[in-house]
């Protein structure tokens, strides 16, 4: 460990529209807990929504705790390694590897049965101060709760840090249960839709349409897969579809637009008994006809969270090449330039975003 | 058939606000049909909102086809059949029976997988004239593609015409899927909702709260297996809800309110992970956090419609005493009467009216 | 229908041992009822089964009723119509079609509640004297209870052939509901097995592993997807699926074998928790240890039968090039060589062997 | 802890037919341990087949390790703890506690999973020298991987050392998953029957059918709830079953006899897609007809074991007095004396047989 700084860069969240680079200590790895050198860290919509001050991280009992080190979709080299660690998280000196962004209590009734990923009091990488700090800085600390997988040398570094977004994006896939005769149909094409698009269209579905008012993203998933491509914006996406399915609606709507309108135009395009699968995070309330849920359509409305247990099924696909960051990953900027990669990616004309401590 | 007069009493619908009370025709049943002697007929919800002219039954290519007789929670005795009838339905003279409200198409892909209670086209008796004329009359036809089933001796008047609102409460019910260590909250304890709760009882979940805004109702929820009520105008049904079980929330909530309230309030009183059922028709549209649905709780949100394959079961229950009518219909009517018997319904002070054609 | 014949070509089962080559009278279609002529039929291990004189179809009140023709692997052009065909199935004449296997009664709890492949009475085409003749003549009647799907000009007559036991293979392999974690293990690499590998392939398991003690069979299998083949008679087949999961064992296995090794082998394979899904006809008895099933590894065995609801699917997989009987289907005979076609498909060097009244 | 003695009586196992009473070393709790004084602890038809050395406990390379006190149906008082352990469990000195018969690796995939019930080394309670020894003696360590649950004081000492099977029991009938429409048959009528029994009668199925060749047990289970009970020794019971419920079959069969015949007449008896929940330790092979698994009535045969979460749900069933070991715990013995305990047991005159140090 003697070649590691005592203090390192970081980014760090002292409250909304109060991100800072600052030199900061480098953490020190205690009993069953791992160091990582931070390859690169991906910047999220969730990052950007905390950072310009969205109510569901700052309430009035706010669940971000400053100051904190952003950032949620990371990964590195093991550099250093408590008491125990080596043997309680099976890691070597050197090995490359990422944990999910949940850090599970291992307490709560739904971390003893499983359901790791509903952990009740939630605690994320890249939230709460100093319990989880994440992964926009040169270092990282993986706390003894942390669920940790290793990522092959095969793997490119924009395929590693996309591992997390693409686990969500496979948890929601899984959700929606596809089976060869559906024609499915993905709202939203960013990089969490895309990830959707891949997953669904190693299930064979009949047909599998894409919604996005971005045609180059509708290209992008045109090549990952979709079969039609559809921009609201230039035709009417409703009619479209129930035209497709003479009159019936489609079997499965996946929602991944985070628009108000994402939701309500799936409840009208949804066929009766189908399946509707909620992953986003709203800016705003939906307002909706809910006798549609059930006197009219019998639907299924299946809500998606984080990826449990598909991390290593992520990485396994990519390794086959099924699934990929190529074209999903846009841009890079270094720590110091965090603003700059902020906006690149709340911009729309980027998709994916990394933030690499050690950029070239 | 000799003794079956030409003309029949019957409340007819020529459009809203314009039900009328008339001698019609009597109906001749046709090849494989059945006409059955009125005994008594329940007045739902639909039919009051139908009568005053809501959206959903009016809009521009209106599904209800006037003129009409109203009515689908009936019953009576066959008193003639058409050709091949006794054959295809395997009745005879006399037999008690009903017909499920949904007259399938047998044609449409829901109808030929068995999903017959979503049929495409979705003919409802008491909606569309001559197709599907209701049981608010002294006869009524039962077409071929109708759904019959027997109602033996022993079940009263009043038990007969619950079996449908009943059986719409079971299938309510089964989409939730009870388990033995579930909290279960049943929203709304109108004719549907106290069905819910003899249905949710008779899985025995581990506590069962029922909340209602008019005390009677809740008192009666008791009687019926309710563990627990609660008045949301007189407590924070939330707090509690969420008191009660260790700050998660409820594993399992029944809306059966039809109001927004109730859909709102049980996005935050389920845990994370529950089950929550939907079953209303909704006079307005709900404004509700969709992030909760995905992000926040990865709910199962799950929409039920009528009552398909549980009439027998409903049938079954009541002659075992384990499901009953009794404190549920609460006033009854004759064909003349019918308005008052509409206002009743609506009045808040009845909870199930029936309308009976031989009433003494 | 002046060009059809009064007398065709046809295979008639009169009893074990005694299938002969006859003319008899072409059938003449009554209501609702439509003749094809006959463009190929497959031979199923069933068939040759039945010939041999199996307990299953010739028990002391048998299930098969001689003098019938066998076949149920059939498809053809329609060339007749009885009154009110048109309308009732869909058909034009000249369209180019089949009918599933199984002619539901439409009356008993399983066809009642859309569970038509599983209809209690059981009548199959090729089985039952007039009331189900099949598909190894020039001509054939579809009965009103048929279930019949349209097959495209594209398709070769091969593929057509081959959509009955692709859509028993496509059954089993829904019934396995393939995830992509799973190590997938199929047994058994004959026509079924073969297919079963296709559509399991199209939901893209982590390993494919396919079991036969043919080569050639398992080559085949290696180009319709399989990851890995093991030939039991060369390996140990166990202890490679144990050495490849880290001894836990294959999360699915399909047994396709028919033999009772398939089943016991099956058994030791699996890991805990883990499904095996049972499609076979057995000659013999199955001698295994139950204790496995619960108190060992709480299995899930999930029989499979038929090819519910997946007939347009498989038709459309065709279509789209994703299924394919290319390989399977491996020789032709006409009728009057119809024992020569039943010996090559009972010979082993054969997969599938189709009957062709035309044959050129 | 001054007042534990240094040695206690205990039963210990030192191979198939030497299970010995002697005084051993009490065990001293280490960190996160916990050490109760036994209060009582039942006798299990697997004890009795481990004495007797059947060959699933007894193998080449034996899962049993010896020297080890057996018993996996304890409770007991905490009477001392490691350090950490009241924070670890939750535990209280004086506590009234039972453990999970498994003790989980928590490293498995099983047990990363939620999964714990089958962890794949699958130590337990009763069978591994040192690292499980179980609850026949008076005192009992509980291991930090232990799954505790508190007992409340209203239990009595039967009830109490009944949760175990008891939740093995409900864990079986929740596979079972029963609906309201069920014909339900449970074949075999010991402790664990009598359990699925009052589970299965608190889903409130249709019919309940028990079958037992000991017609006080099926008196019992009457009393538990079952409505009509066959003795298969005095009638034909398949032909019963078929009988009332028109040549179908029951829906559920749920196998709790441990015998051949109990599988085979459960294939018999069971309606095509039938679900059979197999959860008994089998003393022979079984010999069955697996055609009918697939190809005759394509069933759902579910393994059960153990009772995973679902021991809370016992424990407040017997709270409420919906479930009951009144009637089978039949006798009680001393730890000196429990050759006659087990001798007991294994007669078939008693039902559940417990040993209790300190009994009176």
């Amino acid at each position: 460990m003697s070649d590691i700084p005592a203090k390192m860069k970081a980014v760090v969240n002292h409250g909304p529209h109060d991100y800072r680079f600052e030199m900061v200590d480098t953490p020190v790895p205690g009993p069953n807990e791992v160091l990582i050198k931070v390859s690169a860290c991906g910047i999220c919509a969730g990052d950007i929504k905390c950072e310009a001050g969205a109510a569901m991280f700052w309430g009035e009992n706010p669940w971000v705790k400053v100051p904190v080190i952003p950032g949620h979709e990371f990964f590195g080299n093991v550099v250093a390694m408590g008491p125990g660690a080596e043997q309680h998280f099976g890691v070597k000196m050197g090995d490359r590897i990422l944990a999910e962004q949940i850090l599970p209590c291992n307490k709560c009734r739904f971390c003893k049965s499983g359901q790791y990923w509903m952990c009740q009091p939630h605690d994320m990488y890249g939230y709460q101060s100093k319990i989880a700090d994440g992964g926009m800085a040169e270092y990282m600390l993986f706390h003894p709760n942390s669920r940790i997988h290793h990522l092959p040398d095969s793997l490119s570094l924009e395929d590693c840090a996309a591992v997390e977004p693409m686990a969500c994006s496979m948890h929601t896939a899984e959700r929606a249960d596809i089976q060869f005769e559906d024609v499915v149909v993905i709202a939203g094409a960013g990089t969490l839709g895309l990830g959707i698009v891949q997953a669904a269209k190693l299930k064979t579905p009949k047909l599998l349409i894409v919604l996005d008012t971005i045609d180059e993203r509708l290209e992008l998933a045109k090549k990952f897969g979709a079969d039609l491509v559809i921009n609201p914006m230039k035709e009417d996406a409703i009619k479209k579809v129930l035209d497709l399915t003479n009159g019936y609606g489609c079997d499965v709507y996946i929602e991944a637009t985070g628009s108000p309108v994402g939701a309500t135009q799936g409840l009208e395009m949804t066929r009766k008994l189908g399946r509707f699968v909620e992953m986003s995070v709203f800016g705003k309330e939906v307002t909706a006809d809910w006798s549609i849920i059930g006197d009219r359509k019998e639907l299924d409305i299946r809500g998606a969270h984080l990826g449990p247990y598909v991390y290593e099924t992520v990485i396994n696909l990519m390794e086959r090449g099924l699934m990929t960051s190529k074209g999903i990953v846009t841009n890079k900027f270094d720590l110091e330039h965090w603003r700059e990669g902020f906006d690149a990616a709340h911009s729309g004309k980027e998709i994916k975003v990394l933030l690499v401590p050690d950029l070239k």
